[in-house]
């Protein structure tokens, strides 16, 4: 197996998910040039980001949607599902909880200073004080800890996951936070992609 | 000015957030090396991002932090603010709300089908049934539209946002949304970002 670019990842996480809905929407086969377009992208590049993943099909008869999830899912390896838990449990916290059915890995904790919004949080997943996160992380082999807290306790959170033996931080927080090597960080920040977006509408596009 | 590329513009959006948390710590010096570092990217590359703005500093004396942030808010043209609505006012969209001060936008309306969940909300943001979507977008100018609804309702939404005149989608809902020429759509997708982490971890990085 080639290895695989980092944006290639990134964009092949987004096909499979596209995916998703073409299945549901009882869509059989798919052209690079529809997924480009779903992505922003050239048909050239998705047809380039498949070649590095084993696809029984050719671009010219359209790829087979649910032949392709399935090359993509062992291709990104991702299957057992791994263990998530999301740390801080206000609003954001709390909507995160409720993707669980979206999602390619498995939410099963949650944690929160507050016992009081602990008791109060309706989910289905379990919830602990964060100060049991180291215990409760190694218990459960939690992988991928997701960052929800207000930006001032996002490294502190972000340190405490990654002594606990996490591989990926997945950081809500408006702030960014410092990871290790063999620690792999995301930034979800919506302050960035709003102002992402501001700025190339002042570009024009 | 040069024309600024799409990576670029995204990576200046990055070092302007981390520029606040540096303020707000009171350090007034930073160097690409450790902006490079919180970006994940190299230094080098953070002194080819910053050649396409004017800044007053060299890299070798390091920037000047609250001269960076004042070049690049004017580069990416961050101000006048625009006006951003929020739509879907579930757990997510009512945590989006609660971003306004980190943002370089105003939210200045939140839109939801049910009323009964406008009346409960706690917020500053004024909010409305999204039957008036079009007239309050094109009453307030607002600019930008954040989706976060249900994935089955997030080109419908797309689409009326659209129509009312928005030019940039931020999208959060599990799926991909379609926009025409001229509009500019990001899609924050916590299942694509949690599956490349998945993805990333299994790769050793």
């Amino acid at each position: 197996m080639k290895k695989i670019p980092p944006l290639t990842i990134e964009r092949l996480c987004a096909v499979y998910g596209a995916l998703r809905c073409h299945q549901q929407n009882g869509v059989g086969v798919v052209y690079s040039n529809e997924l480009g377009k779903l992505l922003g992208v050239t048909d050239y590049t998705i047809r380039k980001d498949l070649s590095y993943i084993h696809t029984d099909c050719t671009s010219g008869r359209g790829y087979d949607v649910e032949g392709l999830r399935d090359n993509i899912r062992q291709a990104l390896k991702l299957r057992p599902k791994k263990k998530v838990c999301v740390v801080g449990l206000g609003r954001l916290g709390a909507a995160l909880l409720d993707y669980g059915r979206f999602l390619d890995a498995d939410i099963v904790a949650g944690f929160d200073q507050s016992l009081n919004r602990i008791e109060l949080l309706e989910t289905s997943v379990d919830l602990f004080s964060v100060y049991r996160l180291k215990e409760v992380v190694r218990e459960r082999n939690i992988e991928v800890g997701v960052v929800a807290v207000p930006d001032h306790a996002a490294q502190e959170v972000t340190d405490l996951l990654v002594d606990a033996g996490v591989r990926g931080i997945l950081n809500f927080a408006p702030t960014n936070v410092i990871v290790p090597d063999g620690v792999f960080r995301k930034n979800m920040d919506f302050a960035n992609a709003l102002r992402e977006i501001v700025a190339r509408i002042g570009f024009g596009g």
